[in-house]
């Protein structure tokens, strides 16, 4: 079971996209964001964007905008990413190396701390800086090091197995790139990810294009 | 721009899961289909299912079912993946690969039939069966190959540059995993996949199962 209105996924999805762009401005010194800015951005409308930012509790001061690093602060502390969690990653193929190497999630409060996999190829040898343990490894290890966060890579006919072992081992959040759906006990969360349904989105914005419809922006 | 209604994405983007489950389904001989099971494996509400649904224009019969045929048909029919895209991807590193190697896509009507890079390392290599060619001739392969769907897997500093080639070579749907919002021209349509998004999704779900709040499900 997971725990948020269906309603607002769509809002929190976008955050780490505000987040990025809000962090890129203050870098470049900029203090104060006015809403139309952040619609361009997102490619968005402003309703839209006031509603997103509603959801951390900041508002912003009409005719000025919102204040970088307050909106900043506002959704790292939404999101708990101003506190760093610590995941391992089970299936070091192609998707594993490619989230193994993401640069970004370090800034998103996510730590990848070791990887698993099942092949004899792969144990023992360095993916991005990340040791590959042994997958036989992965409940001991989990629970020896603490860790609460889990991230499947693993083929689909693999990926129960892998669960049960990150259930096994402690782990209470289950990030699933593998297309298939887990059971696992009420208190563990997961979250799948079906890399299709971006391809669902652009297959249905391009028929309305070619229909002459309306518009939902680059991100959906 | 692109054209989508933005409280239908959610809906869109469950359809390839849905997808995933009716075809395994009707591998399976089964025919008929009831909305609790539906619910169940999409750990979804039964009403969300009846209007996720409801956007194919099928509608269960009560007490009944969904007849699978005519849903996998209706949900095929509304992504317009009953026609096979066909695609090219630039940036052959670890995501690509990934992608090119994701053998969902064919099924869900999407053919990558050439992928690109700049560096001499990779081109002229084969990735999961694709030639690696020269990001240099982006434009010009697109065009004699009249493909109109390209995917960006490079890093965000290089995705403006590739996504001006692939507007130059007649691509009017971009796929962008790059983190970094696209200029293209109005008749273009950006898909921006932001994978950070699903770990905030994640990131919440923890959060409100510490605080005992209500559920999403696993998708989200």
């Amino acid at each position: 079971m997971g725990n948020v209105k269906v309603q607002k996924l769509p809002t929190i999805r976008r955050l780490p996209t505000y987040l990025y762009k809000l962090s890129e401005m203050r870098k470049a010194g900029v203090s104060i964001v006015a809403t139309p800015e952040l619609a361009r951005y997102m490619n968005l409308g402003e309703i839209v964007i006031r509603k997103d930012l509603a959801v951390t509790g900041v508002t912003g001061q009409p005719g000025v905008g919102y204040k970088v690093k307050e909106l900043i602060e506002a959704i790292k502390s939404y999101l708990n990413w101003d506190n760093s969690s610590e995941a391992v990653l089970v299936g070091a193929g192609s998707l594993g190396s490619a989230l193994l190497g993401y640069e970004g999630f370090e800034e998103y409060g996510l730590r990848i701390i070791a990887a698993f996999d099942a092949s004899p190829d792969k144990i023992g040898t360095e993916v991005h800086g990340r040791t590959v343990f042994d997958v036989e490894r992965l409940s001991e290890l989990a629970r020896r090091l603490q860790v609460r966060m889990g991230i499947i890579c693993v083929p689909a006919a693999h990926a129960q197995e892998v669960a049960d072992r990150m259930v096994a081992g402690g782990i209470r959040a289950i990030w699933n790139f593998a297309n298939v759906s887990l059971s696992v006990p009420d208190d563990v969360i997961v979250q799948r990810e079906v890399i299709a349904g971006g391809l669902a989105v652009l297959s249905v914005k391009m028929n309305r294009k070619l229909a002459g419809e309306e518009d939902a922006g680059q991100l959906g």
